[in-house]
């Protein structure tokens, strides 16, 4: 083939807000016709914190319609075919373009007030219900991922795993955050990995959510957001591998999504010197009895890291961040996203590297690690997917 | 000269807890009758979760009188010269020889209950006082640094800058968390970085503090605190970066000991990249202007990391750290410090590197930074210090 298979491992999509509504569950649709003017309301206060509104209003000028792909089939595949994406994993939409699931379901999945587990979980499957049948309109193109709220009720969780699954979907969005609730390495979630493991269903950790209520509202603000932003998407990762959840679930899939690849060598590096018998872990006596392999090995073998727009400095830590670890992705429909300059930029970061590694992170890692069907995809790859021969200068 | 100058960044002392009466201002002294006998208690609780009792009483053996050293004058001389340090950079003690400030007046200066303000105003300042008579009994030897749990109150940490330094203390130490308080972005606490600059007072941060409450009880909390904490220790120092305040106060000196500095190069890289115009950056407006330097000049000119137990690889790092940004520490007396095997340790960490770079690691950077009298700690160390010649193969 003369052109490569791409898969996104990061784009969004969500319905208009008012839309959720024929989703939900009957009974929670009175409390919805209340909720959606404040939850709207709520939208804008963070998208004018987050996004200045005039940048935002300049870059979406003109480019609507290719937007409303964020929820429309047709639009969609066109800015797909357009990018040169054959699959992508997807995940729900936020701020930019208004189209958050119901009752705080998005996709930092609070566990703070006002957040109430009951409707954060109607508002969850709301998404999800629509999610399937979306991702059922291409479902050789779309790994959906169902959002699943599991802090909350480990029972409730493992059944949305199921409903999940059986409905065509290819993996659960996780917190990435847990208030005063228990964290990932508590065994009580051990049926929540057990179901993933067991129906193949994908882990999934996106960045997004960090303790605003530290950051305070002035200058620097957001200079220490974007800062920490990351580090808080991988946090749970260093409680599940310290937990030894990937010991007891060695099939287990997980994957961080949108917070760099950068941090992984040293993480690594900085894991394994912890792990490894030094004086500094001397005192503190045995805490790695429970773990069979380094937590490097265990990274290597279970975990996918999601580099959405990706630059080319994360092309070149490819060796020490796992060449089978590491997956470009487009971010679409976010204005920080490679669309609509996804051949150039896609270019400047793989230029003139090894084809067989770079079939690796365009779409080979994730047509693994999600199940693609590499041969239906490649059919779409051979009509839409950027030439190889771009990529040698 | 044919020795090296050597200043540990990273050393304790704190006087055996009941002796702490003295030095408490007279009305606190029926509180701390009530609240010792929970302290020793608590404190014996903590070294059972972080010091496996038996590996630490073996390392103890034998070792009895040179550990006293953490407050007698006699044998922490002794020790030093033992180990070739001619100065030391002095923070308070902790678990390992019981010897902890009153009123959780220790290293981490927790905001959270049962914690008294006042009172832990109070216990700081019995510690700081002992701390200027102690470090006058070899006033060129030893740099104190003055407890300041400055986030209770700016008035009150402004006086206690201003005392610490009239009374020969070089330095404050503050809390790496902030609980529900303020985070260091905030301007109200620039009166403290202004008396700070101008009086030539280091700000310190000291590893230790984490959120235990994440961490439960359970497999694998252990692994996740030693995996984390060092992140915690130089927490602070973003908000301070991205707050501007070395902006404001560019003589302003900043140290962060003990948390390696493993971390240092990757972490200036995603500041860098986040401090210039990025497609991630563009969407969230001007957040930059207040910073005329990018966050790793800020860094190379107004901070120094105290690399505790140096290994080799730091040392191999010191280019990408900063050749003026590290500072080596034996961290005496903990047990996990190079003590009692630190001229092989060092040997290991240092051998066969430039000459002028070894200096500055070992000690010359520290001299600049807390102010050592080079001169006079030179005729120490032309008795004491390590050979040059034993640092080459």
């Amino acid at each position: 083939m003369d052109r490569y298979l791409v898969i996104s491992s990061d784009c969004h999509a969500g319905l208009p807000p008012e839309q959720y509504r024929d989703y939900l569950d009957p009974k929670y649709r009175d409390a919805f016709d209340i909720a959606l003017p404040i939850q709207i309301e709520e939208t804008q206060k963070a998208a004018k914190k987050f996004l200045v509104a005039d940048i935002n209003a300049e870059w979406r000028k003109g480019r609507e319609s290719l937007l409303s792909g964020a929820w429309d089939h047709d639009q969609r595949i066109k800015v797909l075919d357009g990018d040169g994406i054959a699959g992508e994993v997807i995940y729900p939409d936020g701020i930019t373009e208004m189209n958050m699931p119901p009752f705080g379901a998005g996709l930092s999945l609070p566990t703070e007030d006002p957040i109430v587990p009951e409707l954060q979980w109607a508002g969850a499957r709301a998404h999800n219900r629509w999610l399937a049948e979306f991702c059922q309109m291409a479902p050789d193109r779309r790994a959906g991922v169902a959002l699943c709220p599991m802090l909350w009720d480990v029972d409730e969780a493992v059944k949305e795993v199921e409903w999940a699954k059986e409905n065509g979907l290819r993996g659960i969005l996780i917190p990435t955050r847990w208030g005063k609730l228990d964290a990932y390495h508590h065994p009580k979630y051990d049926p929540v990995w057990a179901a993933c493991q067991d129906l193949g269903m994908v882990v999934n950790l996106h960045s997004g959510a960090a303790p605003m209520e530290d950051y305070g509202e002035g200058q620097g603000m957001m200079g220490i957001y974007i800062s920490e932003v990351c580090w808080f998407a991988y946090r749970p990762l260093t409680f599940m591998l310290w937990g030894g959840v990937f010991e007891r679930y060695p099939k287990l899939r997980l994957m961080v999504t949108e917070g760099t690849s950068v941090w992984v060598p040293e993480y690594l590096q900085l894991l394994d010197f912890r792990y490894a018998d030094t004086p500094y872990s001397a005192k503190l006596g045995d805490y790695t009895g429970h773990l069979s392999m380094k937590p490097s090995e265990y990274f290597s073998r279970n975990v996918l890291v999601g580099a959405s727009c990706m630059p080319r400095r994360e092309a070149e830590m490819r060796y020490e961040i796992g060449i089978e670890n590491l997956a470009w992705g487009s971010d679409y429909p976010h204005p920080e996203g490679t669309w609509p300059n996804t051949a150039p930029q896609m270019r400047e970061t793989f230029m003139d590297l090894p084809e067989d590694e770079i079939t690796r992170m365009l779409g080979g890692n994730l047509a693994d690690f999600y199940g693609f069907d590499a041969s239906k995809l490649g059919r779409i790859a051979a009509e839409v997917g950027p030439l190889k021969s771009d990529f040698r200068s």
